[in-house]
């Protein structure tokens, strides 16, 4: 039964069914919680090789020594598997520690503070700085943003990726415009892919932005697929080579999501140039990245081929995970206009989009029964979801039965909202 | 013979034998290294069980996953274990990655731009920042400064550490000055060990200093002895704590020199009031430490005990190298007025003075046959040691054999050099 459909009669009575309902969960005393993006105990246990791989072989494959001091950007190795993964060669791919949240900070950090073309540079030579954020997004981008002082402009997301007429309008309209936050496959939180349009024009947005303009590519699910034919994305490094662009873009990316989520390896794919501005930066805070795990990581995933098998694993653990969640929504929710939500073929979240209104209320009931959600408007620049609708549902941690169980609560607090609003509404 | 006894005629002799000695030098074509505070390979193997150590159980004491995200400051049996080395309590403990020069960059740059106590605590409100830099010191103490562009007054070393007089004189005179870099028991790279008293009193600086001044507390070789009665610390903690000073203290150590080089654990020891401040700073950099190299780490050394027993290897490995250079400086140089050193009884350092004016010449002549020195003046802020005297020898990490052709060949250089001088002296 559609929503706009129902009698009041029908509305009231099902309003009460579903307080019934309600009452029923919060006397289960629910433990459950979907708001976390993090693997699963399973998942992580992938990876347990990690510990012990080295067999005290402890050289790299040009024969120096890992445990031991030296090299401030990873092993040869290393940049060249990872490397793989952005689509950028091993001198223009950068290997640190385990937190591409950290390399993505030293980054805005030295384009902010120092400048990445000279002192002349420097973003804060601006009064402004604004950053544009395709949204809902990732709500650790935005607090970069915020701890800098970098004012955020939203733009929404399509189906292809944000809307790029409207970021090109933008960027050429604003000379305080100087970069632009990408998730750009599998999206946190909506799950979609950009398109090819959409990656090349990305691609030539420092072409039309204004000078020292960076595109903040976190390519956090690069290789997290949950079907074979998942839509792939296409190469932002073969888009910047078309159009000579490379100084413009900063791709991320991580295994945190592919062996140990505390303890992976992350990295940078940029132009040689940029890099050799940011090493030298980055000589004044560290002696260098953690090298024994670098060569744990490229013992354990070797080669592309390797790494894409290791990521099947990871699916076929977190696919039911994500089926569950949309089998319970499609039958509880579907067809009844109370809410829209996203069916990703790879990453870690759907996105839900209530009624406009009802995000934080939804929320709230969930909460009340024992049910944990991310914060309405976490997926917004500063907390602010204007349209108070969209809820980020993170289905990979718990068991596949608490997911369920999760999943079917989530659905009876959205319904329960809803119907009280076009109670309401009608008067 | 002394240098200051010898005839002219005594000193022509010797500087035609020196020469002869010194292109006999040349004709081997040593390639000698003693610039690198590094440990040599049989030191990092010590711990090559580090990998592997945690067999499939990757629970720390509390039951969590090491291996999943969660958790800014440390696993709590990490900070137990190196709050013990700093004399803090686990509650006063951080434990992060692999390098304490990035702990110390962070906390720099969160007093300079954030500040400790709220924005109004802001060194970068003042027009000018200074530090206390004792000299000589280490280099990299002194490059963050210079990216910081904190201003560095130098204090001369003592035996007993700093000279406090001065340092106290300075501090109450000069309200820019927001701090002072310390390395407290065997130093780089005069080796020396700070006394109670000294101790004592710069914990007590926070107190005489302007407001939101720090001691940044660098106890690199907290446990780095090599000798059995090689002189302890007093505890800074304990002072701090007896005159209500611990916020005003910033204590730093990491495993670098104990386990893995570049894989090791970094940690800080300060108030709870600062480290609470500190990672709300850090959460948005972040994801969080590497615990699974923390709990490998707490696997291996286990207790003071049984890291006393493993820095004992350590010693005994090279415990050789530093009484080699020793032996041949006092052979060969002793009694001769050619130059002043360090004996010390830990850490990863001799401090040679030469006579003044002739650091940068020695350390060309040795570089000139294939005998790496670090860098002369290196070892003071700016690079400039304006008596152009401090050499920093390095005997760790070559082997025992190349350690002594090394600190041959560099006497050779010091004779040449002096002879050199003291005849251009008499005219």
């Amino acid at each position: 039964m559609h929503i706009e459909q129902a009698s009041k009669q029908e509305l009231k009575d099902l309003l009460a069914d579903l307080y019934e309902e309600y009452d029923k969960l919060a006397e289960l005393k629910l433990a459950l919680d979907l708001t976390r993006g993090k693997p699963g105990a399973e998942q992580v246990a992938l990876s347990d090789a990690l510990d012990g791989i080295l067999a005290g072989d402890f050289r790299a494959a040009d024969g120096s020594d890992v445990r031991n001091y030296g090299g401030i950007d990873g092993l040869p190795e290393a940049k060249a598997l990872f490397g793989s993964v952005l689509g950028t060669s091993p001198e223009e791919t950068l290997v640190g520690g385990n937190s591409s949240l950290s390399l993505m900070y030293q980054v805005i950090d030295f384009a902010m503070n120092e400048g990445l073309r000279g002192e002349d540079s420097a973003w804060a030579l601006n009064d402004t700085v604004k950053f544009l954020c395709p949204v809902p997004g990732y709500d650790r981008h935005f607090s970069i943003c915020e701890y800098m002082h970098i004012e955020m402009l939203a733009v929404p997301m399509l189906d292809s990726g944000p809307d790029m007429d409207q970021a090109e309008a933008m960027v050429k309209a604003d000379p305080d415009i100087k970069g632009i936050w990408c998730v750009p496959r599998f999206g946190n939180p909506t799950g979609s892919v950009y398109s090819d349009d959409t990656v090349e024009r990305i691609a030539r947005l420092p072409q039309i932005a204004s000078d020292n303009f960076l595109v903040l590519w976190d390519n956090a699910y690069a290789v997290h697929s949950l079907y074979d034919d998942a839509p792939e994305l296409a190469s932002i490094a073969g888009y910047c080579r078309k159009h000579d662009t490379m100084d413009g873009v900063f791709q991320f990316g991580s295994t945190s999501k592919i062996t140990f989520a505390g303890a992976g390896v992350a990295f940078i794919g940029s132009s040689e140039r940029n890099l050799s501005t940011l090493k030298a930066h980055l000589a004044f805070q560290t002696i260098g990245p953690d090298k024994v795990n670098q060569l744990r990581h490229v013992r354990l995933l070797k080669d592309p081929e390797t790494l894409a098998a290791h990521m099947a694993k990871h699916a076929a653990l977190i696919r039911p995970r994500f089926e569950a969640v949309l089998e319970v929504l499609a039958k509880e929710l579907g067809d009844t206009g109370m809410g829209e939500w996203t069916e990703p073929k790879g990453g870690y979240f759907i996105s839900f989009d209530t009624r406009p209104g009802l995000a934080q209320e939804v929320v709230d009931l969930a909460g009340n029964i024992g049910v944990k959600l991310t914060p309405a408007g976490a997926t917004f620049p500063y907390g602010r979801d204007e349209a108070n609708r969209n809820i980020r549902l993170a289905p990979t941690f718990p068991s596949l039965e608490d997911v369920r169980a999760s999943a079917k609560a989530f659905t009876v607090c959205v319904k329960l909202a809803t119907v009280k609003q076009e109670l309401a509404g009608r008067g």
